[in-house]
């Protein structure tokens, strides 16, 4: 028999979190307020607790991760890492395909890795319910079910739109005993002032943001924080548990090291996850190419500046150094709705300002081909954001069947497609197209950050 | 840290599959004809291929899993035997549960250790499709994927009802490239009838099942077979794997045995999977109280007598000794589909006559009720036929909490409920209910089978 699966005994476990800021070559640029000063920690003590706060500007390398999370981790964890054989064959390449199955967790993605981690921080923070928005509903999910195991309260302000069209999501979240809610609602004065003007709108991530920070900040009792699914430094440490787990099993399968790791790009969770651990191998000098896949209709990476922005369409956060398309930009209905986000996660960011990361952007249905591909030589079925992964992967397998080369691949698989069923549906009905955004369109939306300070670093150059 | 989850390396995962047959104290009755006489290999042979009929007729102990088969199993195999804490913390039990998480195969339940062994022998055999029903899509689902690793074609002959009520399963099936068709449809010289008497019928198993048959035996190039997803004997020896693996992660876990092992049973297969090795640990000694939930709506192994019956509406296939509520009996359209069965596999039935196994009836609503507590303690949602598997943990749990007996209760979490949300929505609406079968409903229904031979066994008085 071959060997398909890689798991872990528990004593090769990661017990810390990897935070990419202690490696950089440059510092960090500090987000800024809408003073154009820095951020400080307490200015943001309204919106999340003081000790995650404290992760989120930390630069130490290394934090523990305390028994009880751990714990909860261990419901799922370690995912399989899975090597990809009926793939490989399918594709006659020599490349050896790993992925890393985050589809295995009670939500179905990664996203559980920092929604119990999040809940965990907050409730020994004292803090009684958690608020927090979701689009087409993995995130809400994944908090719902951290707060059930944790004991808060969570209320979740889903976009109309997918609250209306997609059922299912809600439904989960409400047997997780979450309070999942239209946005923008009735229930905040922001969504009270949308409502006015609009009465029919759809909603926006941007407006389910505002509802959801100000149903936090302005709770009297001081017991309501706001929780975020993506994007901020430390949410994408706790996700690097994915990486470091991978590391270790690619290790017990006898490979010394990936030449490529791929993953998919929407706010950079996922992603960083599966690459930071490589990032700083790379940084230390081993040679991995690192690839971030996002959607050609959504190019943040491709084709954005790295600017100051803000990271939500109401510009109510700071201003976060970060590549973006501009905040009010507005991308096209694709399946995948979680890399439909406007900007990208600082730490990415900067990472491929460096050059230790290179962004590659994917047309839809080349990756819904690749996800069928996937399902009828591996069996799971991917998320829609998977497949960008999955096609990506496959490019640099058939490119190592044309050069002869014997790469590792390792890629995320973020999670299953059980939900997003009605998106195959469409592929396979002919109803998909690709979607380019014109030049035009881009540069009106990145007018809005022209204002905003420049986000200068000095590159070491290295990569 | 506590340990929640067991896992089995390489070599001590199982390599051969248990037949209870071997070890039952009274031999099994044979399947009989419309003679009356029993069925012989030579007859199924137009229906299965002879390397399965040869497993379902075989009195063997042990028989080798084939290594393709194997490999096929290690995309999910093997499944984590998990302890469940959190809901042992909540209940205050000093019970011991663990469960089988069958929910991590590609098609979501359990059905998939069956689906790739019956492809594989079929090619074997130089098969080149299979037919097969579905009712609410589990089954389809699984034969669907493993049609698709293994090359084969598949055609599954969905109940009208769900084929239109339950588009996620049928996209499912689409994804691994199976043709999934209404039943009754016009393909069939049986579909044809029964829409010229009814043209709007919603559909049913039985005439299903009519349909699959006729569309296998009737392909005159002789490459097309019917495949079963429960019931039979092979299919549940091919689920034994379940329990062979349960009773090795238990020894790493440092239990002796389970001194309680529950399963949910409809035609009886994920039941037979994690029970019959225990049932053979109780052939030879050992104190095991083993228990098969099924649904009060349709209490086959609680109300129904032992009988030769068909096992499908249509009267088409064999007769089989088996409990059953009549081949005719309608059940109430509760959630958990794949309870809904009139009948129970001969060798469960055979262990029940015998008292090896104690069978249970449980009300939908109450099994609702444990699910949404299992899915706020330990995440997982679970589908409304697995439900009832922990329905019964938890009253063990209870009554060990009564008693204070540390108990070690193992049960089969057959699947996961994610596409069964449309259920979970009733039931927090509160428009579910509970049936109850009338006896005046049950004794017109077992009229059907006066009429046919007696399935008399001397049983060994022995537990």
């Amino acid at each position: 028999m071959e060997q398909v699966k890689i798991l872990l005994n528990d004593d090769e476990m990661p017990r810390q979190w990897y935070n990419l800021a202690a490696d950089l070559p440059t510092p960090m640029l500090p987000p800024l307020g809408p003073d154009g000063q820095p951020v400080t920690p307490e200015k943001l003590a309204p919106v999340f607790p003081m000790n995650l706060i404290e992760q989120e500007v930390s630069t130490k390398r290394w934090i523990d991760i305390p028994d009880e999370i751990l714990q909860m981790l261990a419901l799922w964890r370690p995912s399989p890492l899975m090597r990809a054989r009926n793939l490989e064959k399918a594709l006659g390449t020599p490349a050896r395909i790993y992925y890393k199955n985050e589809g295995v967790s009670p939500a179905g993605s990664h996203k559980p890795n920092t929604a119990v981690a999040q809940a965990w921080y907050n409730k020994q923070f004292g803090i009684e319910r958690l608020t927090t928005e979701t689009g087409a509903g993995q995130w809400g999910c994944a908090l719902a079910f951290a707060c059930s195991l944790i004991g808060l309260e969570c209320k979740v302000f889903m976009v109309r739109i997918s609250f209306d069209q997609k059922p299912f999501r809600k439904l989960m979240m409400g047997v997780w005993g979450a309070n999942c809610i239209a946005s923008p609602s009735d229930q905040t004065q922001a969504g009270r002032d949308i409502l006015a003007k609009m009465p029919d709108t759809p909603g926006s991530l941007g407006m389910a943001i505002s509802e959801a920070v100000e149903a936090a900040v302005s709770d009297s009792t001081g017991k309501t924080r706001y929780s975020l699914g993506s994007v901020l430094n430390h949410v994408l440490m706790h996700q690097t548990v994915i990486g470091l787990e991978a590391r270790t099993q690619l290790k017990k399968a006898g490979e010394k090291q990936p030449d490529v790791v791929i993953g998919c790009a929407g706010g950079g969770s996922n992603f960083a996850g599966i690459s930071f651990p490589f990032v700083s191998d790379k940084i230390a000098g081993a040679k991995i190419d690192i690839v971030a896949v996002e959607p050609e209709s959504c190019p943040t990476l491709t084709r954005g500046p790295f600017v100051y922005d803000h990271g939500d369409v109401a510009a109510m956060t700071p201003l976060l150094p970060m590549y973006s398309l501009g905040h009010a930009f507005v991308p096209q209905p694709i399946h995948a709705g979680g890399l439909r986000y406007h900007g990208m996660a600082p730490l990415v960011s900067q990472a491929v300002v460096e050059g230790l990361i290179t962004p590659k952007a994917y047309p839809q249905l080349k990756c819904y081909e690749s996800a069928v591909l996937w399902a009828r030589t591996e069996g799971f079925l991917p998320a829609p954001e998977t497949s960008h992964a999955i096609a990506a992967a496959i490019d640099e397998a058939r490119k190592a069947k044309e050069t002869g080369e014997e790469k590792v691949i390792l890629f995320c698989w973020s999670g299953h497609g059980l939900m997003d069923l009605a998106g195959y549906d469409k592929f396979f009905q002919g109803k998909l197209k690709d979607f380019s955004l014109p030049a035009d369109e881009l540069a009106a939306s990145l007018q809005a950050v022209e204002k905003f300070p420049k986000a200068a670093i000095r590159k070491s150059g290295k990569w």
